[in-house]
C-alpha cells in the first residue's frame, strides 16, 4: 500500500490505444519511467511497459516482484534478469496482429534502438520498429484530470505550509544550507517523497543566480533571499520560488520587486484555456520590458509540471502551443543583475475551463523580515 | 565558490582528446551532463560541451551566465537561447580541421540526433556526425582520480557518521519516513548538498522489498530496518546499507544476517585490480548459495559509483569487465524473503593497487537495538 489513491490506468491505457490506432500502429513500446508510472502505477526504478490493442505487460527485475504485483493492475507484470525494454520489444514480436510498433524517439537512445533492432528476428529488423510520428503519452499527461489534480494540489499546498514555516526560521546568519535543510526536513516529516529539485536558496549577490542552490553563504544582515523549491507527493511535483528581503530594501530593490511581482501577476492573469504559450510568456515580458529590465529577465515565464518537475509546455517567448483546460504550469519572471540581486517570483497555476487557478496562495507581496 | 577545490579540467580534456585521436575523429560533442560536468567543472542543468583537439567551448542558457563564468576554466563559454547540444554540434562543423564529430549513442536520442542532422548545413548531414564505436568520456570517469577519491572518501564518511547518529534515534513506533527524514536534515546540515537517491528505510516484512523507500508505515517493536542511503558532496555520491534489527532476533533472522554478511565480507575480499566483476559477484553468491539463499538474492552484488550512483562497471554475474586501480564500486549482497524479512549490507569500496580499501567502515556486526 504505498500509494493508496486510487488512479483508472485502465482508462488512461484505452486512451493511449486509441491514439495508437489512430496512428496506425498495434504497439508501443514505453520506457520512459514516468510515463510507465503514468500508465500503470508502477512507481519502481526499472521498468518498461509494451501495449498492443488487446494487452499490456510490464516489465521489471526481480528487485520488484512484491512491489510490481502490489502497484500494477492494469497490466500483466513479467519478471526478468535482463534489459527491461529489450524484453519489451521481444514480446511485442510475437503477440497477435502487431505488425508495426512504436518507440518515442525523444526518450530512445541510438544506442537502445540498435541493441532492439538486433533482439528482434532478422525478418523483423526493418520495419517492425518506428518513431512515434507524435508523442502518444506527452499529450495524456499534459492535461491532468481529477486523480492528478487532487494530489498536485495537495503538493501544492504543503510548499505553501513550508514557506509560512521558513519565514519564521529565516535570520541572518544562517547558512542557505541551513535554510534549505530545514525546509527538506519538514517536507519529509509532512509526507513528502522528497524534494522535486535541489533547492535553491540564493541570498544577498547570489541572488543574482537564477539557479543558486543552496551553499554554505550566510544569509546577509540586508538583502534578497530567493527560495525555489518543489516537493514530491505521490509521484507528483510542487514547484514554487518566493523572494524575501532580510532587512530595510533600498528604492531600487523594492522597484524591481514590484516590477517582477506585476509581470508575474499579469502573466497569472493571462492564463485560460485557447491562450498561446507565448502569450502568456509576453504579459510577463512586456511589464519587465517597460520597467527596463527586459535584459535581466533571462529564461522563459514557465513549463508544465506534473509527475515531473519539468513538462510540456515550455511559456517561453514565440511558443505557439495553446493551453487547455487541465494542464498545470509555473509562471515564474525573475531579473538577475549580476554582482547586485536577484528576484523571481513563482506559482503554480491550473488551467480551468475559464482561466487559471493558481494552486500556491502563498503571499506574493514584498515581505521584510 | 559553489565548489572550492581544485579539479585539473586541462588535463580531463587533455586525456579525451588522445582518444578522441586514436578513434580517428576529429570533434566530440558531449550533453550527458555528470560528463559535462567531470571535463568543465560546469555544474548547471543545461549545457553542452564540444572538443576539439584546439579547442573546447562549454554552451549553456542566459541563466547560468554568472555562474559558468566562475566555474568553467578550461574551455571557452557560449550563451545561447536555443538548444545547447544543437548549438554545439554547429560549432563543430565550422571548427577548422574538424572533420568527423563523434556523439554518445547511449546518451543521445534518436529525436536529438535527427534535430543535430537537421541544424547542419546539406552537404554534412550524411556523413560528419558518427556514433562513438567505443565509450570516451566513460573510461576516464571510471578510474577516479586523487581529487576524485578525496571527495568520495569525504561522502563516504559522512554516511557513516550519519549512520552513527541514526543509530541513537531509531525506536519502534517512528515512523520509516522520521527516520529517512532525519538522516536527510543532518545530511544538509553537514554539507551535503542533497541525497544521492530516494532513502530507503524499510522496516518488518517491508524489509523484504530491496528497494522499499521510506513510507509511514511504522518501525515495529520487533524486525528488521534496512537503511540504504548516500549523500551528494562537491557534485559526488555515497551508498551505503546497513540494516539493524529492533528487539531481539529469532534465530533464522540471525543465521540469515550472518549469511549476507559472510557474503559481502567474502565480495570485499575478493575485490582487486585485474579481478572480474563477475568473479566479485560469484564471491557472494557462493556464499549465500551454500546458505540456501541462492534464490533470495535477486540483484547483482554491486555497481560503480562516483558523478552518478549507478555507474560502470557493473558487478554481476558473467560480467567480464576487470577492476582497475582507481575504481569506487560498491558490494551489496542482499536477501529478500517476501512476506518475511529481508536484509541487505553493502560498503563502498576503492579498488587500490594491490586490493580494495573499504570507505564506509561503519559496524556490520548485527546491532540490535
Amino acid at each position: 500500500m504505498i500509494y493508496p489513491y486510487p488512479v483508472d490506468h485502465i482508462r488512461r491505457i484505452g486512451q493511449l490505444r486509441r491514439r495508437l490506432t489512430r496512428a496506425g500502429l498495434s504497439g508501443l513500446v514505453i520506457h520512459h519511467l514516468p510515463d510507465v508510472r503514468y500508465l500503470s502505477g508502477f512507481t519502481g526504478s526499472s521498468a518498461a511497459l509494451a501495449v498492443t490493442s488487446r494487452a499490456a505487460c510490464l516489465f521489471t527485475d526481480g528487485r520488484y516482484t512484491a512491489q510490481a504485483a502490489e502497484e500494477v493492475h492494469a497490466a500483466k507484470v513479467q519478471i526478468v534478469a535482463r534489459s527491461v525494454s529489450e524484453a519489451a520489444v521481444e514480446w511485442l514480436a510475437v503477440q497477435p496482429g502487431v505488425e508495426l510498433a512504436g518507440f518515442d524517439p525523444a526518450k530512445t537512445t541510438v544506442a537502445e534502438l540498435a541493441r532492439w533492432k538486433a533482439a528482434l528476428p532478422s525478418r523483423l529488423r526493418r520495419a517492425f520498429l518506428t518513431a512515434l510520428p507524435v508523442p502518444m503519452v506527452e499529450p495524456l499527461r499534459l492535461v491532468k484530470d481529477e486523480d492528478e489534480l487532487a494530489v498536485m494540489v495537495e503538493a501544492a499546498l504543503m510548499g505553501c505550509k513550508l514557506f509560512d514555516h521558513i519565514l519564521g526560521f529565516i535570520r541572518p546568519g544562517l547558512a542557505e544550507i541551513d535554510v534549505a535543510g530545514e525546509l527538506e526536513h519538514k517536507a519529509r516529516l509532512w509526507g513528502a517523497e522528497g524534494m522535486s529539485f535541489e533547492t535553491i536558496a540564493a541570498s544577498g549577490v547570489r541572488s543574482a543566480l537564477p539557479h543558486g542552490k543552496a551553499t554554505m553563504a550566510r544569509l546577509p544582515r540586508r538583502g534578497f533571499l530567493t527560495l525555489d523549491f518543489g516537493v514530491i507527493l505521490k509521484g507528483y511535483c510542487s514547484d514554487m520560488t518566493r523572494t524575501v528581503y532580510l532587512g530595510k530594501p533600498k528604492a531600487n530593490e523594492r522597484n524591481a520587486y514590484h516590477a517582477v511581482l506585476e509581470a508575474q501577476e499579469t502573466a497569472v492573469a493571462a492564463v485560460g484555456p485557447g491562450v498561446s504559450c507565448g502569450d502568456v510568456d509576453e504579459a510577463a515580458r512586456g511589464v519587465l520590458r517597460r520597467a527596463g529590465l527586459a535584459e535581466a529577465f533571462t529564461h522563459s515565464t514557465g513549463h508544465g509540471v506534473g509527475l515531473e518537475i519539468h513538462e510540456s509546455p515550455r511559456l517561453g517567448a514565440g511558443q505557439t502551443t495553446k493551453l487547455q483546460s487541465g494542464m498545470v504550469v509555473t509562471i515564474e519572471p525573475g531579473v538577475y543583475l549580476a554582482g547586485q540581486f536577484g528576484i523571481r517570483i513563482e506559482d503554480m497555476v491550473a488551467v480551468t475551463r475559464t482561466g487559471g487557478q493558481v494552486l500556491t496562495p502563498a503571499p506574493k507581496a514584498l515581505i521584510e523580515l
